[in-house]
Order: C-alpha cells, then structure tokens, then sequence
C-alpha cells in the first residue's frame, strides 16, 4: 500500500506513478503524442480523419439491427459514435417501450395470439425510398425469429407500427421495399408448415412445408388517411404473399427503374442454390386464396401469370444485390456472377425456360442471363456499391480483404487486405440508386481478443470504417458495437432526415393523433368510476400535478401524463416505486400507464430523467388505502393567525422574486430584440418556447393576484410560486436562447 | 433525378457530387485533412490522444449505470468506445438474461412478492476493494426505483445476484463499500412508511414515514462458502438497517483508514441540509428489532452506542465525498467544505454536540470539524480526485467550468472553461485509495441539439474526456452514451480486471456451479414423466443436438442447453421460432429455457449468433403434436439396395476429406511444436482447444470405423460426418493459433 509507506518513499513512488500514468498526455506536441502511443503517420491521419470537433455533425446516419435483441443502433460516420438504441421488437426501458398502454397496445398487436415476445432477430433493415432514393421517412425490419414486420418513422426514431405474419412461423430477417415504397418485402427462411400446421418434417416435408414472399402494401401519409392513419402504414387488407415450395429462402433485393418490378433472391434445396425471380407487376392481382385474412398466390397461378422463375447458380451465394442503376443483380459467391436484368425479364415474358424445378417452377438458364463473372476470392459475404460507375466492393472473408471491381468491364481495380475476416458490407445510401463513394463498413465476422480488450466470454461486435474515396483504402477505425450481432445495415446522408424535437401538445406517439387523454396546466384530474380510477396529469419543471394521489386497494387505475414542455431535450420519466410501471414522456407526449393498485401503502412516485437542477423537486406520493384505513383526515384544517402571517410574508417575498425575475427576462427580450433574433431559427424557436411558458403561467398570475385581493395568503403564496416556475423556464430557455444568439453574432458555428 | 439526366450532364453532376463527397477523405496529408474538415492543431492533439489503433488497448474500463434502463455500460478509455451493456435489474435479450430460467430465477429472487420488474434506477455504482484499493472482483448498483440492490461478477462481467430491500420502498440509487468490502451500504432516498404502510404523507409524515441506511454483509469467495456459495454473496442473515426518522437522503461515501468505519452522506428536512455520520462499528451488534427478516437498529440505539450524528450544513450540497487518504470529507457546494474526519469522530466520541435535530440525533457543529472552504462558482455539482496529494477537481453547472483545487492549502490551482454546463465528474480509480492523473470525465447535462446532430425528441447522454494530464487542461473528446442518464460512474486500470474468456464445461453462471443439466456430446436425450418433458442438448459448430424434437400439445418442456465449445468467442444463441423462448450461450454455459407447448405445429430452432460460415446449418425442429395426431411414422425404414451403395459411397469420400483435414493439422502442429507455441499464452490456450476438439470427437471416430465394419454405411455417414465436424473446428482453431503465433515471431502487437 502506496499509502502506508515513509512519507519520502511516497513523494519517489508518487514520482514514479505520476511519471508513468501522465507521461502519455502530459506531452503536448503531435511529434509526443505520437512517440508516447506508438501511433505512425498513418494513424494520425486516420484519427483526423474520424475524430469529431465539439459541435462537429456526422455526414451520415447509420442504421443497424442487433440481430437477437429487437433494438435497432443508429450510429454515425464518421465518427462511429452510437446515437441512440430505438427497441423495436422487445420491450425497451429507457424509453419506456412497451411499457406505456400506447406502446403496449403497439407490441400486442405484433402477436396473433396475445403471447409477449421480448425478444427479435433483424437484421437486414430498409430505409423508405422515393424513386429509389432514400426519402428519409421510415424505416422497415423484420422479425426472422417471432414472424413480424415493423416499421418506425424516422421523425422521431419511434416504432410505430408492428405486424404479426399471418401465415410464416419463421421469416428471413430482412426486408427490402419496391421503388417508391409501394410495398415492404418480407419473406420466409426456414420451410415451416402453414395452414395444416402439424406436420412430419422427415416424411411431410415435400407435401406440407412450405415457403412464401409477402408484399406488405405501404401507404404513405397522404394516403394513410385511407385507411384512417395519419403516418404511414401497412395494410394486412391490400397485402399477399406468393406461397412457394419448401425452398430455404436467404438475402433478397428489389428492382429499381427498368427492373422496378422485380424481386430476385436466394433459394436452396436438396443441395442445390437457386435465385428466385419474382414480377410483382404479374401477381398482385392474382390471389388464389385466404388463410387467416392473408391474400396468397399459389405457385401455379404466379407461374401461369409468367410471374415467376428461377436461375439454377453454378455456386452457393450469401447475398444477391441489385446495381443501383437497375440493370443488374450481382451475386456474393467466390465467382461473383453479373446477371443481367433486361436478358431475365425476356426470358420470363417469352418463356425461354431450361427447364423446371419443385413445384414446376421454370427454371431460367444461367449461362443465358449472365453477363459474367469475376473471381474475388475466398468464402465471399457481400457485395457493396459506389456512386461510381460500375464499381462495386465484395469481401472475402477467409482472404481477409476488400476487392474493388468494376460490373461495367467485369475486371478488379484494387484491393484492401486486412487484419481481419470482412463479413458484411455496407457504403452510405448503397442500397438506393444514388450511393456514395466516400466510406466503406466493414464487419469484423472473428474478433480475437488478441485485438480486442477482453470483457468475458460474450464479446461486442466490431466493424471497420474503410476510406474508399482513394486508390489508396484504407481501414481507418474499429468502432465496437454492444447488443449486436451485426449482419446489416444501411446508411443515408444526415440531412436527408428532419426530426423534429417536440411533439405537438398531447401527442400519442404511436399514432400520431392527439390523444383523447391530453391534459393542459390547471385541467389536472382525478376521475372515479367504481373502481376504475383515472389520473390525469401534467410534467413540468419542476412539478409533477397531482402530488398526491389516493387510491383504494384494489383500484384499476391509470395515469394519464402529458409532458407540457415546449423547450428542447426536455424529457420527463415517471416512475411509482416498486409499483414496476414506468415511462418516458419526451416533450408533448401524451401515455397512460395502467395498473392494479394490489398493495397498499404510500409510494413515492418521481421523474427519473434529469431535467433541471430543480429535477429532484418532481416528486409525488401515491397512497394505496386498504379497507377501512382511517387515517386520512380529509377536511381542511383552518390556518391559524400565525400561519397567516407568514403566509403573507412568502407571499411578499415571492412577489419580489418575480419582480426580479421580470426584469431578467425584460433585459433578455430586449437584447433579443434589438439583434434580430428571428433570422436564426434555433434561437426564434427557443424564444418562442419561453413566451409559451409565460403565457401558460398566466392563469396562475391571475389566481395569485385574486387570492392576495381576498386575503387568502396561503393561496395566494401557492399559486405565485406556481407562476415563478413558468417565469423560471421562461427565463431558463431565453438566457439559452441569447446565450446561442451570442455565439451566432460572434460568428460561432 | 440524376439517373435520368441527360448522359454529359450526368458526368458533370457526377463529377460535382463525387467533389464533394469526396474531398474530405481524398486528401493524404494531414494538413490537406485538417483544412477539409475544419481541424485546428487542439483538434489533431485531441484526435491523436483519443484515437485507438487497430489491436490497441485502452488504459481503463470505465462502468456507468443508465439511469432509468436497468443496464449498465461498460466503456474504455480514452478511446470512449462502448464494449458491452450488461442487464441488471431489466431482461435483457441479447444475453438472454432474464430470458433462461437460471437468470430468471435470480431476478425472481430480487422482488419481495414476485412482481416482475423490468427496468431499474441505477445511478452511482461502486467497484469491490481491498484496503482501499480496487480488486477488479465485482460491482455493486442499488435500483432507485424498485428498491433492489445487485451484484455483478467482473470475471464474465455477468450479473450474480439480486436482492429486494427488505423495508424500503424507495432507495438512493447509489452504493458504496467499505474498505475491504465488508459491507456494501444502500439508503432510502424519499421517506416512506415500513410496517405500517399506509399512512397519510400530509399529516403523518414525521410519525410514520422513516428513513434508514443499510449495511448489507458482503461474503467474498473464500467466505462466500459459509453460506453454501462459490461466488460472493450479500447475506441477509447478517446485514443490518440504521433506522432514521424522515429525512430526504442522497449521496454518501465510506470512509478509509483512520476513518474506515464512517459513512458521511447528504440529508435534508425541512428546507435544512445535514450530512450524517455513522461509526458504523458501533452499531452493527445493537439490532433492536426485526421485520421481513431484516435486523433493525433504532436511531435511538445508534446514538447512545455512540455511532451517529450530524452536522448541518450552512449551504445545500450535492455530493459529500472522501479524499483518497480517507482525513477529509468534502462537499459538492458553491462553497466547497472540507470537514476532518479526526475532529468529528472526536466529537462524536466525546459527545461535543450542539444541539440535537429531528428524532433527538445529536448535532455536531460544522465550524468547529470544518478545515475550511473555498469558493469554487454556481451550482458545484460534483467533485473528483487526482492521484497527486490534495487535488480534487469540482464541477460548476452554471459557470460551465471545472476547477482544480487543493484542500490541503485550500487554494485553486486552475480551470478550464467548457462549451457545456458539467455534471457529474469522474476520474479513473478516483473513488478508490489509489486515484489516477490523467483524465477526468465529464457529463453535459445540457446537451442542446446546435452542439450534436439531431436524432428526435429524445437523445443520447453527452460526456467529455478531459485530459487533466498537464496544467492545460482540454476538453479532448465528446462521447454519446445512448439509453442513458448519466449520473455516476467508476473506471479501473483495465489490467486489474482478468476476465475469463469460457466457463468450465456446464457451468451454470449465475451460480458459478456445474448445473445439474450439464450434457455433453453424445449423451444428448429427450426425458418424459408425464407431461413433463426434459431435452438434454448440445450446441457445437455446426449442430444443434437433437435436430428434432416431438412432444405433445399441452407438455410442459424444458430444454437445458450446453455450449460444448472451448474456442474464444463461440457463443451461441437459441431460439424457438413464434415460441417466445431464447437463449445465449456462451462457452461452456448451460442453462434451461422452460416452456408450455400450448401451440401445435412445426416450429424451427436455430441459433442467433453467428458462428462460423456454416452458422445457418445449426437448425432443428420442435414439433407439438395435436391430440389424436397420426402424421408421423415412428418406424425406421429400411434402406434400399441403391442408398445403401450411395451411403457408402458418400462414406469413401468422407474418409478421404477426413485424411486430407488430418494432413493439414499434423502440418498446423509440427509448425507451432517447432515454434514452442507453448510459450505464448494466447496461442497456448487455442492449441489447447484444437486439441479439445479432436478429442471430443473421438468417439465419432470409433463410431464411424465399427460401423463401416459391420457394413452399416448410412451410421457409417454419419458418425464420419459428425467426426469431420469436430476435426474441422480443431483445424479453425489451429490455424487461427498459427496465424498468431506468425504475428508473435513477428514482432507484432
């Protein structure tokens, strides 16, 4: 112990210590830092080159599923740093995901039988698209392990809709969405039975397994309002699914412009790998039955329509991907083959078949619609585009290395070897028409220790950030990514999506609607009928209303919150303790948290967001009564003379604070004023925000210039104490607001 | 739309585009790289301190609570990568925990009337010591909102244990140890009533609502066995609760050497602030009653045995924390006190009182044990320590600076000024007796969208790394934190944590015991009494064993699951498709997943991880039968002439693989014997694996030569099949062995 040693001996081991610990930082010289990280010239450019500035954006926003969690990690490039964890298919806490009836209701609606599922398995997510370029409104995944779709706006990274399949048991963890997202594709993975949904997997399998690919119509805001929605949708109605033999069905992509109508993907059985060719155009209006409200298209009426084909591949593929300029489908096998859509399409229109497969499925000969092929290398993964023309990057994963080839002159152009074994592939806004050519991702499939810190024996995921925008690639940094098992992602230029940063007063987010429970300053309530008790309250620095709420043993009740914050990043949480309901309500929101009050006594309820430095004052108590409890005196007791006076004396006191106050905020909106603070947008946003919080504190002002005229001084101190934390807020987020307005006169960024 | 474009005009857009996007990356030098991106030389300093090459290792682990999630992150230093979210008090999917019923049982096991909770508030955690010192062992988190308290083992970074307060139903989301982590303590935060739970917050507050500090007793391993446990436990039996009467209780640390048996926290009541003192040595044998098992000490008791006071505090604070050499405790206030340990337990022991407060708890006077304060600016948030004597650094909110001070001549040394209002603070080994100098940590908790990109309504945590390593402090890089609300955190020296990387071979981890549903390979069966049905299986690459199993409709299944794998990072998971049921298994796991198979069909399993390139192979099938159902044909059928021969065919050439993957091993061997691979650890414990498998696979081998002898080629396949399986693990294993000892001769990190 360092501690218990001679003072002198300390003052050499402190040395000593202080030598070696701050020897890395003390140094103050690139050329130091350098030599004293072991770091060469290349490390420093890529540190410069991912290293993020106080206040710098990231070009990009990243979309990644986490394979088993049902949470999706946006992320950004590149920085590499994880923005937020949004859940999806399972509950998730800290937002209070499936925890608030709204949410609840969301996830309950995902199930076709009512059972809860916590957990998912996505992987491959698609962004919302508009020509085949990415919109920046939504965003589809599905869930390969408990059969769902969902989809979440990206407004406000919220769910907002989750589907159960009608008919799949299992799905392949992946979507992909038509052209002008007329459709979400989502299909089945593993053969399972359908309608007869018992079946002998060793001597049944032929006769009763099936497969399928469903097209999940989509309708975007201005027409959701067809079907009553005011954010898109997808309607089970206006959706079918093709049914196929029991093929084990893997990756699969969507056409774009010539080939819009297209969908080709991976197939497999009895050992032999196929691409599926499906034109959707041919069966959508061709459903042959129903099951369990699902429209289906059998195999025969999908062939019949020259709907339907197959391409027998000479090799196993992991991926087949589209070019961004349609004309293509490009397969990550070692040989990676070029096939060539318009050659295809004739084929299937003209029926110029090799042959046939199970379920007389006709069979397109490969050698006939394939440009060529290209060898890249050793147990392929996948396949990523560039903006330019023709080039494409594929990774070998047991060659460790990145090859950059080119689809126009199938020839290779280069090539980046790497100290790991690349898995997927991803370049931002790649899987639209209009990729990027600055930054490649690449999945690290076998994350030694010997490379990574050793936190137990379940590791993070890893992924590299490659520099493509020379000749000269490079791998510039290893970002770690907790809770994910990584298979894909997608990426689109940060600007492309607006989010919003409040929601309109009383929103229920899942819908979009304003929610029947919205409850504004001053209309807070308790309602009973029988045992069915309803709270209606509001969150507000640094108040939550009611504070006290009595209920008897064995009530039904629900609180129905909304947060009346107008200002930015004001996020209240509610939790009862060891009542186990919790929620987040961010500013605007309106939830309901519904529970059976099944056990008395007092519990404090209380924000678990930090909001302010008056955060610890939102605090409640809900008093569960048992039978007979007669401690409650209810009547109010009267003040005596003494408490009056004083009364009076913190009601003069207050009165001068918010005189104070006033001048604060007086001397604020003047400076406001005269530096024209309406041409900056951020800055008018706050200052609208604060003269929203005066102008709520009003009835307040009003209540306590009554009372004080009666001389009801308790009142009176209450309800102008009341209006000083309106005054506050306002006075928070207008020194916010000139603070900002400051640094724009001062030309900061 | 670019695509559409006339062609010219489309190289010209293409070529502006690819400009654009491009010319930040295109650059190779660093100067080209700092003008594009807008990098002054703090900038590149800032990059080149922070940036982690490929291979490298960050000094420190650093473990922050979510706040509200029931999660904690772990994160490393300076690179600020985030390495793992591990599930405390919430399930957590994609470790399965809370999922199995071995973690499930340890969650039940922390709710008092088996309410299931799923989230938690957890705010400062606080890490195992020894003298003082951090020992890298575990990890302690007191839920604010359910009133739990948790331990997590740092050798698998796993949680171990859960326990509900027995009396609390609110509790400070924060813990701290004592100096050899006899006990860990935990208080209540907003009073409520105990016994008699129902009581009127407005008129029976101080006679029936209570607060109370709680010493739970700490066992470590060597102990732990007193109670029947191989791990460390907290033990009920002997933990005790200082009974308080109503204050609002916050934050509070242990004291150290001379003051070891102290614990100073933050108290307040009726608009006062106080800190408390407890000599908790002096009460731990005064238990005056017991209720839910728990030992209760009156306040009363605790003050005549001399063992508690308190001081009021002439401004509120919002930390009290003690200096590494355990002589002082110091406020987080405007005006930061120092109080001296020696002076107040003088008072204490000598009974020097001013005066008495609420429940007759003798008050020392502040003055009078006051070394002094200094004035540091607005609203001190937190404080932290340096390594070097006397330096502690505090946070003002309002001032948006740190400020470096000495309480030994209680002067400030210097500032750095920040672009954020700080919040909590924390520098590596800061809460320990052996505090590092180089970083400090910092949470913005203000984090307005004009300094971070805009992802929606609600956002990610903000903290900066402070490089504290020289008289120039800097605020050197911004981290988000998703699904958290900072409050507190502790990081250790990286080193002291030795992790493990696989359990021994059916370990069931919660407990650190081999569980009693350990299966290993070929001693995998199905076990029915009644309708209750028990699969003893195994995962391994590429299996799943059994790959069918049947049970009927309405059968109550459990299937124990053990991860054979020795190999680094061959986690598997497990998942029944539309069952609701997962699982992860590291290696060397075992643990149960229990269900009701209320639902007939044929529903897929497969596992969720991925694990090698034939990860898609592991698959099998869970059918429940129907009543009545007669699909399936129990009876073998006899092979045909014609398979018999194709068996046997596809024997021979099974064999010959098998000698070919035998040639490269015994080449992968002689290389690495010839190496002395022996002397390199890493590569040690992967030969050893390889080896692991080849001899796991040996009664595969003797299974496949007796059956070719008796001419039983289809078992012949099979049993060949299954021995490839283990050879071609041992050859991954070997050559990744290789491949490292490569680097090794090398001279690579």
């Amino acid at each position: 112990m360092l501690k218990k040693a001679h003072p002198a001996m300390f003052g050499i081991v402190f040395f000593l210590m202080f030598a070696m610990l701050g020897q890395l930082l003390a140094q103050q010289t690139l050329e130091d830092v350098k030599q004293a990280r072991g770091l060469d010239d290349n490390d420093v450019l890529a540190a410069v080159k991912t290293f993020m500035p106080r206040g710098g954006r990231d070009e990009y926003f990243a979309f990644v599923g986490t394979g088993n969690s049902g949470t999706m990690i946006v992320y950004g490039i590149p920085s590499m740093r994880i923005y937020k964890y949004v859940g999806v298919f399972s509950p998730e806490p800290w937002q209070g995901y499936g925890y608030d009836d709204e949410s609840m209701l969301m996830l309950k609606k995902g199930s076709l039988d009512d059972r809860i599922y916590n957990y998912g398995d996505m992987r491959y997510p698609a962004l919302s698209e508009t020509n085949g370029e990415y919109n920046g409104k939504y965003l589809f995944y599905s869930d390969g392990a408990n059969s769902r779709i969902a989809m979440l706006g990206l407004d406000d990274f919220e769910t907002k809709q989750v589907l159960p399949h009608p008919l799949f048991v299992n799905c392949f963890p992946g979507v992909a969405v038509t052209e002008n997202t007329e459709y979400v594709i989502q299909s089945s993975q593993y053969p399972a039975p359908w309608e007869n949904k018992t079946a002998d997997p060793e001597k049944e399998f032929d006769s009763k397994f099936k497969s399928g690919v469903t097209f999940w119509k989509f309708l975007d805001p201005k027409e959701a309002t067809r079907s009553g929605h005011h954010i898109g949708r997808m309607i089970k109605e206006e959706s079918f699914t093709l049914e196929l033999p029991p093929f084990t069905l893997d990756y699969f992509d969507t056409g774009r412009e010539g080939s819009k109508n297209f969908v080709v993907g991976l197939a497999s059985k009895d050992g032999k790998n196929f691409i599926y060719v499906i034109d959707y155009s041919k069966i959508q209006n061709k459903v042959t039955s129903r099951f369990n409200e699902a429209n289906i298209v059998s195999t025969k009426a999908a062939v019949d329509a020259k709907g339907l084909a197959m391409i027998e591949l000479p090799e196993a593929a992991r991926k087949v991907k589209v070019t961004p300029d349609g004309k293509y489908f490009i397969t990550a096998s070692d040989n990676a083959m070029v096939f060539d859509f318009d050659k295809v399409a004739s084929a299937l229109s003209n029926g110029t078949f090799s042959g046939k497969t199970a379920g007389d499925i006709p069979l397109i000969d490969a050698a006939s619609v394939m440009k060529g092929k290209v060898n890249i290398g050793k147990d392929v993964m996948d396949l990523a585009f560039d903006y330019r023309d023709g080039v494409v990057y594929a990774s070998a994963f047991s060659d460790k290395k990145i090859v950059r080839w080119n689809y126009n002159d199938m020839k290779t152009e280069g090539e980046v070897s790497l100290t790991f074994k690349p898995g997927q592939l991803m370049t931002p806004q790649g899987m639209s028409a209009a990729p990027h050519s600055n930054y490649l991702v690449a999945v690290d499939k076998e994350g030694l220790y010997d490379h990574y810190p050793n936190v137990g024996p379940v590791r993070p995921s890893f992924q590299h950030l490659i520099d493509i925008s020379s000749d000269n690639m490079r791998d510039i940094y290893t970002m770690s990514l907790p809770q994910a098992n990584i298979y894909g992602s997608v990426s689109v230029l940060r600007t492309t999506i607006k989010p919003i940063i409040r929601y309109a007063l009383g929103t229920n987010t899942r819908t979009g609607e304003i929610s029947d429970f919205k409850t504004v300053a001053g209309q807070e309530k308790v309602e009973r009928q029988g045992n069915r008790v309803h709270v209606f309250g509001t969150l507000i620095r640094s108040h939550i209303t009611p504070e006290i709420v009595e209920v008897n043993e064995g009530d039904v009740v629900t609180f129905h919150l909304t947060n009346l914050e107008r200002a930015e990043d004001e996020t209240h949480g509610f939790t009862i303790n060891t009542y186990g309901k919790h929620g987040s309500f961010e500013p605007g929101k309106t939830a309901s948290l519904t529970f059976v009050a099944d056990r008395a006594g007092a519990f404090p309820y209380y924000c678990t967001e930090f909001c302010s430095a008056l955060h610890l004052e939102m605090e409640g108590i809900l008093l569960v009564k048992p039978k007979n409890w007669k401690g409650k005196v209810e009547k109010e007791v009267a003040l005596t003379k003494e408490e009056l006076a004083k009364y009076k004396q913190d009601y003069e006191k207050k009165v001068k604070v918010i005189k104070e106050t006033g001048d604060v905020i007086n001397g604020v909106v003047k400076f406001l004023k005269e530096n024209d603070y309406a041409k900056y947008p951020y800055v008018k946003a706050l200052v609208e925000d604060a003269f929203d919080q005066l102008e709520k504190g009003k009835f307040a002002k009003e209540n306590y210039e009554k009372y004080a005229k009666e001389g009801k001084w308790k009142d009176a101190f209450l309800w102008a104490e009341q209006y000083w934390q309106y005054q506050v807020k306002a006075a928070d987020v207008g020194l916010r607001a000139k603070t900002l307005l400051e640094e724009k006169l001062q030309g900061g960024k």
